[in-house]
């Protein structure tokens, strides 16, 4: 583990750069609906930065001074209790962000931030932030549902913690990574390793394994970081995913 | 259970009404630092509404219209899957919010809501609220940090869920229940029945009654919904609260 030590990009960039942030904040799902000139604006207090692998991003209890939009890569939130053991909160990945609401409300980090993968990150400086918030009520309500979307994926994970087993989890976590629509079948590669995913479903790795081990009977397949699914419909009927949350 | 029918309270309240909802107002914590001139303007779009037991206050899906803070008593949030299973996202008290982020951004109700008990509500009328945001600055800053709580309750309860087993969450919850500072003893009753606290935890209510056995050892003794906790120091050790979330 290393600490932030960004591989490019620095506040003190040229026009070339700009245009990069400018482009970065236009692709942002959670930005499209703003005028040219509120993007101006926001290009203006925001940077991007490249960083590699595992790098720490932010500190848990540390005051949120910008906030994080995944250009791309991954970034993963944990938090550490007082044991020393750490609980993954969430995986996030290109166009979302983490701990808005935190960072608007000007509160200390409630989780560490770290890279899952080298990432491409638009930094957005908060206090600029909260002033231009104040100036343009659009940003407002471009904000108020990125929060929204947020707190939506807690709710969808508690709901899915108290309900399901680690079994079930696994399946809607491999049915939510599959873009198959029309057929039975699918293949992808999970996008963080084994460890990380034990813990973003929150069980130990032996129970990950036993999951696995449980997922074949419904046409999971298994090499590695690759994963087949045989029978998206059965797995379906067994995992049970939220349709309400798709 | 009953669909919604309030015991009193209407949008067409007469001087007595308003007085009582601006004192509401008042003493609401997450509005404490807001001009009274402010608190006067939502006071005109807020009423207050008495509801008994296990009345549903709003359904799952519907567009949520109307911000409700608690006075006294307290709501459920709950989800529904597809399957019919139920799983308690939270249970609030006095003073706090349910569902902020999902009504600031205009977007249907995650959650079924319904009250636990009898239960008064400072209910705002969401348009309304929304209108008010864009003109006083102030007000976004209460409800984003209102937000952050709702954001930060739902983090503490992932991280419980992922790393806690069911009697320690127990432990942890009935340690927050405890108002005592200084003694290493506390008596206390369950605000709720053991059916709902089950559903809160994350578990069925056979392995809430294993949880109570398993925290006997740690000196917690319960008569019905009155509990004795005769040792908090070694029931922290075991359930290791989180002081970062306390």
């Amino acid at each position: 583990m290393s600490t932030a030590a960004p591989l490019t990009g620095s506040k003190q960039a040229g026009h070339a750069e700009n245009a990069d942030v400018l482009e970065g904040l236009r692709l942002t799902p959670l930005l499209r609906d703003l005028d040219e000139s509120v993007l101006q604006k926001l290009a203006a207090i925001s940077h991007m930065v490249d960083h590699a692998e595992d790098i720490e991003i932010c500190r848990q209890d540390e005051i949120a001074d910008q906030l994080f939009i995944v250009v791309n890569g991954q970034l993963a939130g944990f938090t550490t209790a007082a044991t020393g053991m750490t609980a993954v909160v969430e995986v996030i990945r290109a166009g979302e962000t983490l701990g808005l609401a935190t960072i608007l409300a000007r509160l200390p980090w409630l989780m560490g931030v770290r890279t899952v993968e080298r990432s491409r990150l638009l930094c957005i400086d908060a206090e600029g932030l909260l002033t231009l918030v104040e100036q343009e009520p659009p940003l407002v309500t471009a904000l108020l549902r990125a929060e929204a979307n947020e707190f939506r994926a807690l709710v969808r994970q508690v709901c899915d913690l108290k309900l399901r087993t680690t079994a079930q989890r696994l399946g809607c976590y491999l049915l939510s990574l599959s873009a198959e629509q029309q057929a039975n079948t699918t293949a992808m590669r999970l996008p963080f390793d084994k460890r990380l995913l034990a813990a973003r479903l929150g069980c130990r790795q032996e129970n990950l394994s036993r999951a696995f081990a449980a997922l074949r009977g419904f046409g999971v397949e298994t090499h590695g970081a690759r994963v087949i699914l045989h029978d998206i419909a059965k797995l379906k009927a067994y995992a049970e995913p939220d349709q309400a949350f798709a």
